[in-house]
């Protein structure tokens, strides 16, 4: 499974500091501690509320691609700060996110199409989220039907079931795994997955233990990818055992510090 | 899901201490032990080796029952010491286990419905344990046929996949969990189904971690019981937030201890 690392979001006001006084070695340094602790992709997040977000993307994308050698996820709902990232970036990206909303699709999916992007399609729409895996799979159809129309490979789509917080939306669970089963049927080759993991256990007491659970269930029905933090070694180990447990990484008595 | 408690097993040296010197209150501690920590049908085992099992296993089964009021599970591959744990106790029993081999269904299933005991039935016969997930449903609908022949309701069985170790046999961990899905629909209604967790860590050096990862993989598959330790606490709270995680235990923020 590829880890997305979330840390490099402008949220954290380490972060935010580091952004503010353009503290490069901050940013690399971090950028680095994720790669090392197993993350395949680093997600790039300028935070919420900055005037200038194009500019401290590039400045993000460029600080960062400089220390690591890894993809990065652009993850912006501004057009002008995704087409920024997607530009300063020396390789292909990961557009973070568009939705089945037609303005969204019509401007990322063309732009991923022009740059070669990887892109995540979270299932929802102007209606909001979808109440089963049976909406939850329409959705991400009719994104993946209009990913194709551009020539997007399938492989290069990220479905997100979207997953939410198991304090208020409890029935939500059982059923982004059931979406989650689904997807790898939608089109051949399949599409990717990817969900944002915390966010099942966000307002709750035990986040550790809810985000451990909820991940190897998730990885049994066909997880590809996680955003998630790897510096968490607790979870960087559910991540190990599950990927031997399933048969796609070879056991070894050293699985964990393999 | 159900707990079943895999500790009063003269396997363990302290339990076959006390069998020796007809200790009541060691077993009779243990098993409220158990049942305090969440087992909801205790495990009862002689032992191997020993020459009076049914003797044993009358003695086992009394003193526990005199101490807790939950389903008692009797575990030993001895049709006669299985005859004396399921006469001698005072409610219906779990008998661990048959086989599709004939001459154990032959017995025990006569058995079974003759005390209107529940039945664990391992999917393996007398070639031994499938390869793959088909072959293992195969093996089910047989032993649920034979079964409901002597008209043992579907919902008495519980079909064991047998979980493997993963270091011995890994391509196994996948399918096992493919063949527990596939169980809910050999029957209508469904039968239950359980597994011997700690067998997947077998002669690992991560024992705990790999238990918790698959026993959430598990349950994400529909498992409705397992035998082992109720007293992990580890293991316990994978177990509560399953539930909570798959809506099957309304979430409240205390979960851990409701």
């Amino acid at each position: 499974m590829i880890v997305i690392s979330e840390r490099i979001n402008g949220l954290f006001t380490s972060v935010m500091r580091a952004i503010d006084s353009k503290d490069e070695k901050f940013i690399q340094d971090l950028a680095v501690s994720q790669v090392e602790a197993g993350a395949g992709i680093l997600d790039i997040n300028t935070g919420p509320g900055v005037d200038n977000a194009p500019e401290i993307m590039t400045w993000l994308v460029k600080t960062v691609q400089d220390a690591v050698d890894v993809q990065l996820s652009i993850d912006t709902p501004k057009m002008d700060a995704m087409e920024a990232g997607v530009k300063a970036a020396n390789k292909k990206v990961l557009i973070n996110s568009t939705t089945a909303e037609a303005d969204k699709m019509g401007v990322l999916f063309p732009m991923a199409a022009e740059h070669g992007s990887d892109i995540i399609c979270l299932t929802l729409d102007e209606k909001g989220i979808p109440n089963d895996a049976n909406s939850r799979c329409e959705l991400a159809m009719v994104m993946v039907a209009q990913a194709m129309e551009l020539g997007i490979d399938t492989t290069r789509i990220y479905l997100d079931p979207l997953v939410l917080p198991v304090g208020a939306a409890q029935d939500q669970g059982p059923k982004v795994l059931e979406a989650l089963s689904m997807f790898k049927a939608i089109a051949d080759p399949a599409p990717k997955s990817v969900v944002g993991l915390s966010n099942v256990s966000n307002n709750t007491k035990e986040r550790s233990l809810l985000n451990r659970a909820y991940l190897a269930m998730l990885m049994a029905n066909g997880l590809d990818s996680a955003i998630m933090d790897p510096n968490d070694g607790e979870l960087m180990a559910i991540v190990k055992a599950s990927e031997v447990l399933l048969n796609k990484k070879l056991y070894a008595d050293d699985f964990l510090r393999a």
